[in-house]
C-alpha cells in the first residue's frame, strides 16, 4: 500500500506517517517525487487496515499497490528514476553507451580499447574481472589484477567503469573499483547477492536472465531496492528459445513493458543476445527506436584473439559505424 | 548447385545448359540477376557431376548451394527481389505500410479505416475475409463478401489489398480478388496450400509461424517459388516463448538473419506479436530501425467494438502517431 | 451450455429440448452417457437465458461449461470415450499399440514390418503415403500407390490401418483405405482440414501440434466433433523447447492434463518426440506408465536405409524389447 | 583426455602417470572403476600431447574425451556412481523416496509428516530452511532453527535428511546438520556455490536449472567433481516452455540422455514441475518407469495452510497412494 501525502504535507507529517506504519509491524520506504511524497508499506501479508493513516494531518489517499513488486512500480513512484554516475545521467534523454572487452585480458588491450570506444562516443567502459564461465576449464577472468586495471582505464580516459560481481566476496572488492556493478544474468535470481547488493554504495546494473519473465526481473530489482539501494539500471539480453538464428532471443518488447510497470531505466545489450557480432549494430538500432536508455556493447581490438566471446565483439571500426547508425534516430 | 553464366553469355547458352541439366534428371530453374545469370539445379539428392556442364558454353563457374532452400537463398541470387504491386514496389528503400482491421466486418467500417489509413501514409489495406480462428465458435470472417467490400475499397480510394487464403478452395476465390495473398502463420507448414501458392499470379505475403526458426520459414517459401511463383515477401509476427509480457515474442533479429541469408523482402508485423496495442508504435518503430521493409499493423475504427484482435488494434489517431513516429528513422 | 435430462428422460422429452434450443438459435448436441443424456449448446455468444428450459418435462438442470471448448470437455460428458476399431478399443484398458515404418517405401517392407509388429503384439499398422516434409525436395511419400499396399498389409495380417491425411484431396482418398485417419501436428490449427475430418466416417487421431497448449489441441478436436464426428483420439508427440537433448521433449504431463480436461483418449508418439531410438523404449515406458491409452511408434527392418526418419526408427528386435518393457506395467 | 591403466597396473605406476601429468602443467583425476583405474586430466586447453604417457609403465591407452565435461562424463567411469547415504544406496537398483514440505515450519509439522512418510517407504526427509523465493516479502524459510528442527527429525525416525542452502555463508550452517545438500534450480550456475559445494563433505543434491539443457546442468556438476567432491545427485524438476497445463514441463527424456552421458544418478521432483498435486502421482510413475534413481516430492500434513508451495504438496493419504504405485514398476 501506499500511503500519498498532500502536496504542502511537511517532513514531520511525513515521519509521523512512518512511525504509524513502524507501529503496524510493517516497513514504511518514503518514496519522494517531483509532484508528492509517498510512503511504500511493505512486509505486509494481506491488506492494510488504513483508516488511522488516512486521518492524519498531511495524508492525501491511499493507493493499494496491485503488482508483487512495489518499490520499483511505477504505482509507487510516477517519475522516472534518474541514475547519475559522475557528470552522466541514466534514464532520461541521450543513450548511455556502455562499451568494452567481455573480458580484460591485460593494460594494453583494455586502454587500446578504450580510448576507441571513447573516441566515438562511449562514457562507460564495460570489462569482466571475475566472469561466470559455463565450463570450470575456460578462462575466469583475471581478478582484482584485471580491476586495477579497470582502474587505469579510468583514469586516463575519465570513462566510468561497469564490471560484474559474481559472489559476496568479489562484491567487496568490485565495490571498491567500479562506478557501476554488474548483477549478471545467471545470478539474477541469486537472492543473497541481490540483497548484498542492496547494500553498495554504487548503482547495479541488474541483467535479465535468459529465463525471466518481466514480473521476475522486477522482483529481483525489488530485492535489491527493499534493502536499501534505489540506483538500478535493468538489461534486456535476450531469452532462451527454440529459435536459432541468434544465441538468445532478444525481446526487444521488453523495454515498453518496464517503461509501463517501473520507474527504473533499461538499456538492452545486444552483443549477448545475438552471439553474432553481425546483427549487433541492426539489433543496437532497433533498441534505441524502441526506447532504450542506453547499450552495453562487446568491443574487442582483435575479436579473433579474443580469450572469450569473440564471435560477437565488434570490431573498433564497426563500433565507430554503430555510433553513426544510432545517431540517425531521435 | 548453381551453374553461374559469362557475363556475356547469351540466351541460347543459358537454354542449353537447362536442357542439359534436365537431361541429367533435375529441374532448373534460371536466376536473371543485375550482375549475371545463373542456373539453379534443384531435386538432386546429394552432389552433382559437373564437368560436363563447365565445359559449356558460356559457363563461367559451379557453386555449391550449402543450405537446404536454394531458390530463395541468396547464395543463388545476389541481388534482393524486388515485389511490385502496381505502382508500390517492395523490398528496397522506404518502407511500404499495410493496414487496417483483423476483419472486414462491414464495407463502412472498412472504407472509414482505410480512408484514414491512406490518408496517414498506408498504401496497402490489410482485412482479413477468411479467418482462422482458434475456436469453431468464434467470428470467421466474412468470406467472399467481405472480400468484394476490400474489392470497393480499393476502387474508392485506391489502396491496393492483402488478405488471407485458408484452404484451396477460398485461394481461388481471394486470388481474384487481392492484390497480395497472405498464407498465415497456422499455415506456414501447410504444404499443400504453399504448392498451390507456387501456382498463382499474385504476390504472396508468407508469415512465419509461431513455432518456426528462419530455415523452416525459407524451406516454407522454397515450397512456393519451387513451383513457380518467385513473387514472395516474408513477415516476421512473433514467437511463442515462456515470456508473458506480449502474446508472443516479436524476434526483430529475425530481420538481419533473413537478409543475410535470402533475397525476399521481409516485414514486421507488430500488432499479433504485441497483442496489445501500447507496444506497437515502440516496435513498429524498433522494426523499421532493424531494417524491415514494410509494417502490418492493425487498425480499427473502434477496437472496443471489434469482432476480432480488438485489444491489439490502433486508435486512428494512433495509426497518425506511428507513421510520425516510423518518418524519424533514416 | 449443458442442459442435463432426468435420468428417466425419454426421447421425446430429448427431443423438444433440442427444438426449443434450436429455436432459440442454437445448435443443439446430444450427449449420452451412461448415467444421464445431456444435450450441449453451442454457438452462443456470452449466456443463455435458461428459465424456458429449465421448465420443460425432463430436463434435471442446466450446467455452464466453463472451457472455451465443449464437446470434447469431460464437463460436458463424464464417461470416457471409447473409440472402436474393428475389434479394438481404444480408450479404456489395454493401451492399444500403433506400429511401423515413418514412410510406407514398398510393398515387401510393409508387409514385412507389418508381420513382425504384429507378432509382437502390434494391433495397428501405421505407415505415411503423404508425408508433410519440411524440404519440397525430400522424399513425400507414395501417394495412393502407398495406401494400396497398407491395404494389403491389412488383407494378410489382418492389422488395422492408421494413416496421414494433409489436404482436401488427399482426405477423401485416404478415406477408403484407412481404418483411422491421421491429422498431423503440422496441420492442428488447419482448420478447413479439422472441419473435413468432422465429415468422414472413420476415427480421427489428432496429433499435437509442437507449439501447441492442451486448451489448443482441445478446441482443433473441438473444430471436428463440432461437425459431427465424435471419433477422435488425441496423441501427444512432444512439444518445441530450448532442449535439444531430443529433437522435441516430450510432455507427459499433457496425458493427466487431458485425462482431466476431455473424455477423449491421449496416445504417445515417443518417436516424433525423441528424434532418437535409444530413447523411445524409457519413454514408452514412461507413457505408459503416466496413463496413455496407447503408443505410436516407428519401427523400420532397416532403419539406417529408412527413406525418412531413420534415427529414430526402432530396429524390429528393438520393438520386441519394448513390448517386453511396457507389459511390465500395471 | 583419460589416461587408461593396464588391469593388473599397480599403485605406484598410477602415482607415476599422475605426477608426469602435473609435471606437464595439468591436474590430473584418478577414476577408479570396477573394471580398470584411469587417470583423467584437466586444465587443458587443446590437445594433450600423450607419447610419453602412453610409453609408461601399467599404461593401457589413451583415450580422447570428446565432451566439455569430463569427471563426470561416462567416457570418463563406465561404472555408474553409487551414492552411499547411511545404510542407503542411491543410483542402484531401487529407487530411493526422499519427501517432506516444502518449508519446515515448526517442530510438529515436520515430525508429523517425517513420521508419516518414513510409515510409507521414504528413506529421507527433505525440507526447506533457507528458501529462494522469486519475492522478498515472502516466507524466507527458519534458517538454522529449521535445521535444528530436521536434526530432530533424523534423531526421532531415523530418515537421512536433504536441504538446501543458498550461499557461502548457508552453506558451512547446512553442511553440520545435513546428510545431502541441495543446490537449488536458481543457483544452478552460481559457480562460487558450486566451488564451495566441491569442497564439502557431504552428497551434494544438484537441481537442473529450469532454463537449463542437459550439458549445461553436466557442466555444472563438473564445477563440483573438479573441487573434489565427487558425490554428486542430480535432479531434473521440469523446464520452462510456452506450456501452461503445468508450471514447468517435466523433461523424462532426461534421465535416459544424463544415464548415457554421465555415471552420475538421476532423481526426479515431480512437484515442482507439475506446480498442481493432482499430476504428482501420474508422474511419479512415469519418472520411475523412465529409469530415475529416485523423487523427491512435497507432502504436507495440511497443504491448504502450507506457508509456500502449498497447490503442490501431497496430503499424507496421497503419498501413500503414491508409494502403492511406484511399486507396480519393475
Amino acid at each position: 500500500m501506499l500511503v500519498v501525502m498532500k502536496t504542502d504535507a511537511n517532513e514531520e507529517q511525513v515521519q509521523a506517517v512512518i512511525q504509524e506504519i513502524e507501529k503496524m509491524g510493517y516497513r514504511a520506504v518514503p518514496m519522494p517525487g517531483a509532484q508528492r511524497t509517498a510512503v511504500c508499506i511493505i512486509g505486509n501479508e494481506g491488506p492494510v487496515e488504513d483508516s488511522r493513516l488516512l486521518s492524519m494531518d498531511g495524508v492525501k489517499e491511499t493507493i493499494r499497490v496491485t503488482r508483487q513488486y512495489k518499490l520499483v512500480s511505477r504505482e509507487t513512484r510516477l517519475d522516472s528514476t534518474l541514475i547519475t554516475v559522475g557528470d552522466i545521467k541514466i534514464g532520461v534523454g541521450k543513450p548511455v553507451i556502455m562499451a568494452g572487452p567481455c573480458a580484460v585480458e591485460s593494460e594494453d588491450q583494455a586502454i587500446n580499447i578504450a580510448r576507441h570506444v571513447k573516441e566515438h562516443g562511449a562514457t562507460i567502459f564495460r570489462g569482466g574481472a571475475f566472469k561466470p564461465r559455463t565450463s570450470p576449464y575456460s578462462f575466469q577472468g583475471l581478478g582484482e589484477k584485471g580491476l586495477k586495471i579497470m582502474d587505469k582505464v579510468r583514469r586516463e580516459t575519465g570513462l566510468y567503469i561497469v564490471t560484474e560481481a559474481t559472489d559476496s566476496e568479489n562484491l567487496k572488492i568490485v565495490e571498491q573499483y567500479a562506478d557501476i556493478i554488474q548483477i549478471g544474468a545467471r545470478n539474477m535470481q541469486n537472492y543473497s547477492l541481490l540483497k548484498l547488493a542492496g547494500h553498495v554504495s554504487k548503482p547495479v546494473l541488474l541483467k535479465r536472465s535468459f529465463a525471466a519473465t518481466i514480473d521476475e526481473l522486477l522482483m529481483a530489482a525489488e530485492y535489491i531496492m527493499s534493502e536499501g539501494n534505489t540506483q538500478i539500471i535493468l538489461c534486456e539480453r535476450g531469452i532462451r528459445t527454440f529459435a536459432d538464428n541468434t544465441r538468445n532471443t532478444l525481446d526487444l518488447s521488453a523495454i515498453p513493458a518496464i517503461k509501463e510497470a517501473s520507474h527504473l531505466p533499461i538499456i538492452v545489450d545486444p552483443s549477448h543476445a545475438a552471439g553474432k557480432r553481425e546483427y549487433v549494430i541492426p539489433l543496437s538500432k532497433g533498441a534505441i527506436a524502441v526506447g532504450a536508455d542506453g547499450l552495453l556493447v562487446e568491443v574487442h581490438n582483435e575479436p579473433s584473439q579474443a580469450l572469450s566471446d569473440g564471435p560477437q565483439s565488434l570490431y573498433p571500426h564497426q563500433f565507430k559505424e554503430l555510433m553513426k547508425v544510432i545517431g540517425q534516430i531521435r
